[in-house]
């Protein structure tokens, strides 16, 4: 397309192939054999990616900023300085096995929206901005999401600066060393509102064939240790009727849980991902038995009441087969609601730009999951193959990767109307 | 008792703080701290306690034969030359965390029933026997009940010679090593029955309070490796609809398991005791599951009859959860049936001696498995504390160890009138 056909934005779209360029040639910072990224948090190879985006900003007429967690802001001016900017951004760290996409889609997104802004020559009142939000992934410096945390008053930076990784390197030395701490201090960087495009992570998109996710809100998350206490015995020598069968007792509470789960209808997100048995022998009833459990729901509420009831019924379960259960929880992350306002607009700008969309909650976290908390925030989302996310094979097609880029483009086009109407 | 008083053998009666003693002085030769034994076959402890027992052998008067793979056997002579020998026996190796009862009991009880003989002027037609097979636990040499196979032509010498320890040293070498390695070719002694006592290693017995298990054989087993292969997925992002959890079903599969046993009666055991989950962590949905399954029931029929259900039953419980089952038979042992006259001599055996008594099935492979394909054969069991063995806290009260012993006796004169009739 052509900016100079469309000064009143309503045709205005981002540069496609340029996009797509753009994610081929950042892969390589960090590029895997098996065609992911591994390009972990304040490495060489996520200096080399923020050098490259430090380049594209200069190239665009952006100023950019470094604060002090390394979060790279790229600024484009408004027609009213008085305003504080709208800004789009995700990251550009993955995970050691990582795809192409999550979270530098939506970097290299933004990139491409702030380049149709400024060649179109459409005016927004308010300033735009990019940023790319340092150790999203949390794979080397735990926990995840760490500098938009920091931005938002989660946790301090301090906390941020001590955390190590596996060699005992912290956070602070590591960002000293790719030369990404900067000076403004993070969290004092003005935001009028935040969007941020991502693949889905899930197989909803896909599935229905749909384009846009226009997504309403985190999820809340609680994460519990489950114990089961029986009693080891020969698995020859003693009857059914006196065995204290963990593993067996851990069957009936797993079932029991999806059961329950799944009454709370199709929102409900329960999952054991982990189980150890001991002793783990093939001829010994199990003893003892240790598993996680993953527990999600949109609605704060409802988790809590699904978390009441696996609490009684599990109880009562492990009983019956003579094992005693404890379940502890160990993470609670409550449920995030984006700004409906910014909802709407992600809703409008699929509608204008003629893609299919629906209502969607994120599943996983994500930095705006953070910035919800200090300024009205939305996310976009786009089908990605087989939900497959955290692996080098993850996809997403180029159709989508341009359609969920012009959503993001309009839906900030949209957010300069609303907010801060003259 | 004294042993003048009573030379029809009715009231005959082994030395019971002889045989108490027994235990306490040969569980120094590998005793640990925690009270058990470790005494791994054909280690410098097995050396002691062989060349402790014997010294026991010459000090009553026994001929001491060792054969080709180690077997001790004691003879004690019979008033008719031309019988075979009537055979008691069991083994003095242990587990490497072991208790002082396992196989332990079975031979000392034995030695103190041929010291009761030599002592009383009791005289049997048939020569009687003590025997101590090398290597029955299998730990340190696999398989289990190592030389009573070879003994019985299960697998051949030269199979057991070449078996390696974890350090790779060979079965033979370390046969050689202690001075063991005897002349006699293994299989060539002449049996004419066998009976072993051994502690339960189960409950049942302490739980009902009785003090004899006449046991009328010992259980088929089969062990499997089932694999359940679903769909790797994210905890968060993934709706129950679309999950394919390995876990989940593995759940299902092992109630299924249980439900399926328990209709086969209280003689059916079915344990998974080992299970594993990829990709094993908390927020993502299991993939791929692998379990073990032990299964055991006293008829071969029966085990046959269970297994078929739950190969049926278990693949639709999968495939319902959209899972894959694979279900692999990696071990069968058939059911061994115990001679039931000798059986019969155990039962009278403890009416005779005034004790209580019930027939059971063994539920653990013994060395009386194998020698009763080539003679009758029965075993003896008596309570053991929580149904614990192959553990340092197994023990077995000192009033039943010496009714179990004085059981042993009177069936093996039994058997002397029984067997061969003048």
């Amino acid at each position: 397309m052509n900016q100079d056909m469309m000064p009143t934005g309503v045709n205005l779209g981002i540069d496609g192939p340029s996009l797509l360029a753009d994610i081929a040639e950042t892969a390589a910072f960090g590029g895997t054999a098996k065609g992911g990224i591994c390009r972990l948090a304040l490495g060489a190879e996520d200096r080399q990616v923020r050098d490259w985006l430090g380049t594209q900003a200069a190239a665009l007429g952006g100023v950019l900023t470094v604060d002090s967690m390394g979060n790279q802001f790229i600024h484009l001016p408004g027609s009213d300085p008085a305003l504080p900017p709208l800004v789009m951004g995700s990251h550009l760290d993955t995970q050691p096995t990582g795809g192409k996409y999550d979270g530098i889609y939506g970097v290299l997104a933004g990139l491409s929206a702030l380049r149709a802004l400024q060649r179109s020559g459409y005016r927004m009142r308010h300033p735009v901005e990019l940023v790319n939000w340092t150790n999203e992934e949390g794979s080397r410096f735990a926990p995840a999401m760490m500098s938009s945390g920091v931005f938002t008053g989660a946790f301090t930076q301090a906390q941020a600066y001590g955390t190590q990784d596996a060699r005992g390197t912290t956070f602070g030395q590591a960002l000293e060393e790719i030369g990404y701490r900067g000076a403004e201090p993070c969290g004092q960087h003005p935001v009028r509102a935040y969007f941020e495009l991502h693949i889905e992570q899930g197989p909803i998109l896909e599935k229905e064939g749909i384009t846009i996710g226009a997504v309403t809100g985190v999820q809340a998350m609680r994460w519990f240790d489950l114990r089961l206490s029986g009693q080891e015995a020969h698995a020859g020598t003693t009857p059914r009727a006196m065995r204290r069968d963990a593993l067996l007792a851990a069957a009936h509470v797993m079932i029991m849980i999806d059961e329950i789960a799944q009454s709370y209808g199709a929102d409900t997100r329960a999952t054991v991902g982990v189980i150890q048995v001991q002793p783990g022998s093939t001829n010994v009833v199990p003893g003892e038995v240790q598993m996680s459990l993953d527990l999600r729901h949109p609605d704060d509420d409802v988790i809590a009441a699904v978390e009441e009831r696996i609490r009684t019924e599990a109880a009562r379960q492990a009983e019956q087969q003579g094992v005693t259960l404890s379940m502890k929880r160990i993470w609670d992350s409550p449920a995030v609601h984006f700004d409906p306002d910014c909802v709407e607009m992600v809703r409008r700008a699929a509608s204008l730009t003629g893609q299919s969309y629906r209502d969607i909650v994120s599943g996983a976290g994500h930095d705006a999951a953070y910035m919800g908390h200090i300024c009205p925030t939305a996310m976009i989302f786009i089908p990605c193959r087989d939900g497959l996310s955290h692996n080098e094979a993850e996809h997403a097609e180029a159709g989508d990767i341009v359609a969920g880029a012009n959503v993001l483009l309009h839906a900030i086009m949209a957010a300069d109307a609303h907010f801060d109407p003259a």
